[in-house]
């Protein structure tokens, strides 16, 4: 295999009048074809495991297990979305009655449900070669939602792309998806021409602020704007109380340095900041575990020098004392290695430096903030954070949760995920997972890009009124031959509105 | 009363303010008591109805019937979310029980919910004083889910805009809610400010497609770019078949015509196109009913000289033939009246002046296209119309519905209702109602401006990983004490991905 070519502009028309034209087709297909045809995916994604995780470790630098773990991730999310369609909850079927004595007048038979969007891209990221990229969960939500994909590879692992979308497209005809319900693009130039093909009704991206922001902005000032569901930058803070460092800081120190030194600190739920008392002497503990973490390559040159330099623009800002200086060095290819990198600042500084400390620094370095005890770590949250993916909060065993309450509030307007006593790398592909926040963590935080829920981005809904059974999509039929679940508001219930619950009216 | 002042910079600002510091105590209203705020602002206008009307007749030149039953609606509308609200379906509450044995290792417990965005700002319509404006579909929705609502008065209906606040204002002191939680601003420098305003979440708008853009532009651009639900321009194209025409010629042209001209055809869902066979003399028949229509008062002077000047447009185009000429004449106030206008084209002339012919024309104007019988309704309708709120078809009573099998699935992705046997002017607003389609009927086709669905606008998830019971929002809480649905996965239920609906591996 060689080094696959940019598309060309030829090639990417091709690709979008495939994708259109069999978006039909695809939207019709039976829940257990289409399901089929993800199992099918996850078959193939297994079958070559092995290959695709020696090519990953060639390409992205990551550890060998942890790119199995994604791989695995990967194959798992397949097979939820694949339940997923058959369960067919997604489709949020929903049938009101027609009602003559109607309280506004007689009301028709009215049903809706989601269908499918159409045509979607998928910018891979580089940090999850499998999970954020080409089979990734951009992917297989589309895919589920019955939506063709066109994936813009990133260019951080070109080979690893490439042989993915030949076994996704591979497992796709034999499970007898259309042929051009899945393509794959790449070069920069390519993604930015197919996020304004006309013939795109969506785009999923995971990134940088900078690209995310460039390209939402392009999503926006289409002649048609289309949704753009982007993953952009979070620095995710940790709070630690004075009893949770009192239980037991050696583990709380290890746990956050692997937390964030972990795959090089490229991930986008890397704890960025550790809230902590100033005066428990937790640096110390602090540059214990990180001098015992090794260097770790990073994803690619350019990411790398970029961390160098936002790693440089940090310790060089006044008031920033270093508790592990964690090295930076360049290899023969250009590769840069990186080991965990710890600063520590008060929250005077903090707030003097907001921007030019709290805006993400990707890779393998967090910010220890000493506060006082009259500090109020809800108000502090506030002004230095506008959104975040996660916030965190560490508390003794005996603690009053209560404690918090205030903190906890602050976390839930500004993240989307609150998490307690835990981490935030390491996400849960479940049904209750949010991978989502306020922006800049996301373009749109009422979406998610982990979890079932993350579906709903690709589709959209349309109502049908006084259809012929004939002409209604199977999940709004009465006959139901997919057998999804069906809310039917009956004929008279609307006339209990606002009585219905006790209401006076 | 007298008529209001633009808001300044400083009232605005201490609006915003105030807005946004209501905002966390609006969210942890308990059910009961927001739902009993919607139900005392439903009484309120109600107990002023005629007053209401009145006010509402002399600003808008519209119909009292037509009035009354439009306050009507929106009273039942604030009834209907205060059941909303109360039965908590909408805050889609998910927990995911934690797993130690999960397939991708232990799992943390996981809860999920959607909770309020926060101030959120609706930018008020000329056509409905009522429904889509101070106390409308966007204002009962945001404070259903919690949000505070600033509205931004549509200079067409200000006494009406500013009685109405006053009444909502009333209304919900009373019942408890912040003083914040509702405001009214004037002026459209004050409106671009307001949705700059970086305490602002999402904004919600009917108007015009230039109108709307803009502001959609705004949002998106802003340094934290927020959702704007903008309801933009639609044409809304009815095709009948011969079999409907021979079935009833007259009820089908007088009904067609009731349709376009009722409110002055200042509709949003106002069908701006019949698509009818060539040869079937329909024109006669829609002649003798448009011109027994009395002329009617638009709603102010820009509107009325826009609609002119567009039907001057459109009469002036090569290939148009004029079936109902409809006048139009200013009065001594410069208010507009017009009369229903009716044209023809061939399927043809409608190709070549795409654009200038299919854009809307906002008043009672509507264009007959004869079609041959070789015609493809559904490849025409994808031709001329990027996005449309409906699309509507006519058979007769016992033609096959196979026969427009691809024209119903045209509209299907084309628009976001499609009517059989019906007409789009009227919206019912039930559950499974879906008043949205593609741009540029909508900025998001996502979403929808009329029913129960349309509270999501103003919502976002947020996840809580091993919360504390006490830190959770009651609705995840295991007493839930608001007694809403919780969707419940269980422990173990993920080891069967992918095998529970039969699937092979």
């Amino acid at each position: 295999m060689i080094r696959p070519d940019e598309t060309t502009r030829a090639e990417l028309d091709r690709i979008m009048d495939a994708a259109a034209a069999s978006a039909p087709e695809l939207a019709a297909m039976p829940p257990r074809t289409r399901s089929a045809g993800l199992l099918a995916v996850a078959t193939a994604l297994e079958q070559s495991r092995p290959e695709l995780v020696q090519l990953a470790v060639r390409e992205t630098g990551l550890a060998e297990s942890r790119l199995d773990g994604e791989l695995k991730r990967t194959i798992v999310q397949l097979k939820l979305f694949a339940d997923v369609v058959i369960a067919g909850e997604y489709l949020d079927a929903r049938i009101d009655e027609a009602d003559p004595e109607f309280v506004l007048g007689p009301r028709p038979d009215l049903r809706r449900m989601l269908i499918p969007v159409g045509p979607v891209a998928n910018f891979a990221a580089s940090n999850f070669p499998f999970a954020f990229s080409v089979a990734g969960g951009d992917t297989a939500s589309a895919l589920a939602a019955g939506c063709p994909v066109i994936v813009k590879a990133h260019p951080g692992h070109p080979m690893l792309s490439a042989l993915t979308a030949d076994l996704v497209k591979q497992a796709l005809r034999s499970s007898s998806f259309p042929t051009d319900s899945f393509a794959i693009v790449f070069g920069q130039v390519t993604g930015v021409e197919l996020l304004r093909d006309d013939r795109l009704r969506a785009a999923a991206f995971t990134g940088s602020v900078r690209a995310g922001r460039t390209l939402a902005d392009i999503a926006a000032q289409r002649p048609m704007p289309i949704p753009f569901y982007g993953e952009l930058g979070s620095v995710n803070p940790v709070f630690v109380t004075r009893d949770a460092i009192d239980a037991d800081r050696s583990r709380l120190a290890e746990a956050f340095i692997v937390s964030i030194s972990g795959s090089a600190g490229q991930l986008c739920t890397k704890p960025g900041f550790l809230f902590a008392p100033a005066d428990t002497g937790f640096e110390a503990e602090l540059r214990l575990h990180a001098e015992k973490r090794p260097r770790e390559r990073m994803l690619y040159p350019g990411l790398g020098h970029g961390y160098a330099h936002r790693r440089h623009e940090i310790l060089a800002t006044p008031g920033v004392t270093v508790i592990a200086e964690g090295s930076v060095t360049v290899d023969e290819d250009d590769q840069v290695w990186a080991a965990p990198t710890i600063v520590s600042v008060t929250a005077d500084v903090l707030r003097s430096y907001r921007g030019r400390l709290t805006d993400e620094a990707f890779g393998p370095l967090s910010i220890l903030v000493g506060y006082d005890s009259g500090e109020d770590l809800a108000a502090l949250s506030r002004e230095l954070f506008s959104g975040n993916l996660t916030g965190t909060i560490h508390l003794g065993p005996s603690e009053d949760p209560l404690r918090v309450h205030g903190l906890a509030a602050q976390l839930s307007t500004s993240t989307g995920r609150v998490i307690f006593g835990g981490w935030p790398t390491g996400v849960a592909v479940t049904p209750a997972m949010q991978h989502g926040g306020p922006y800049p963590a996301t373009t749109n935080d009422s979406s998610t890009s982990v979890g079932t829920a993350s579906i709903s981005r690709f589709l959209r809904p349309v109502a049908y009124q006084d259809a012929p059974q004939k002409l209604l999509p199977e999940p709004l039929q009465d006959a139901n031959p997919w057998s999804v679940p069906q809310k039917v508001a009956r004929r008279g219930e609307s006339s209990q509105w606002g009585k219905r619950f006790g209401g006076e009216q």
